[in-house]
């Protein structure tokens, strides 16, 4: 697989409205967008650490995936994302390498990218997503 | 805080020898140094990805931080740590704003950087770790 960056580090909060200021105010970072993803039930908040994004994901719904992982792991990192060249070759590759893939086809993420997951249970427990910017 | 980048990504694993041969064969990274960190009862191994540092972390010892990390929330991302101009002033700082520290003063990490963690009870979960290199 051919890995260019990390593209972002996804992290589950309960509220962006305590989230957001802590980021700012303590860390010293500026949020320059917040997104709704339906498709995914969160409402997210980008900040830039240098080359690096970071997302802060809020669940938009009591059933949605953040939701369920704040409940059973609490607030968090909940997955890195790596740029790849090519998001299909790169869950072909994976597949064929035993990984247990979430999405077996890409689809639309957060910023426009193409996005699938690979299931943590075969990364070691790091929730992973590749992700490629298709509109480049 | 003046936040420079993100240094390194630390992630809990059981074992290196599992490990390593995934991030190497699977993602394409190159693990370039392992180094057992005494004080901290671990043992790393570290890759890059552009810019950005993932440091795997096996608990050298049943009632290390990582190994109860492990027991409490399984295998994964264990950290964040940023690169900041000033350990002790962002130390300072983040108390002033009402983080609790884990460490009031810097230690010595991997890699010979001056680090410091604060608490994730007051960092929305992430435990994030403040480093500097005073050797440059």
């Amino acid at each position: 697989m051919n890995i260019k960056q990390l593209e972002h580090i996804g992290i589950a909060v309960k509220s962006l409205d305590e989230a957001i200021p802590y980021w700012e105010n303590v860390l010293g970072l500026k949020c320059y967008n917040v997104e709704e993803v339906a498709d995914q039930k969160v409402k997210t908040a980008f900040f830039k650490v240098g080359e690096i994004k970071i997302e802060l994901l809020e669940s938009t719904s009591e059933d949605g995936t953040i939701a369920k992982f704040i409940e059973k792991k609490g607030q968090g990192v909940h997955h890195l994302a790596f740029a790849v060249d090519n998001v299909e070759n790169a869950l072909a590759e994976a597949e064929s390498k035993g990984v247990q893939l979430i999405d077996k086809a890409p689809r639309l993420g957060a910023e426009g990218l193409s996005i699938a997951f690979l299931h943590p249970k075969s990364t070691l427990g790091v929730l992973t997503e590749l992700c490629e910017n298709k509109n480049k």
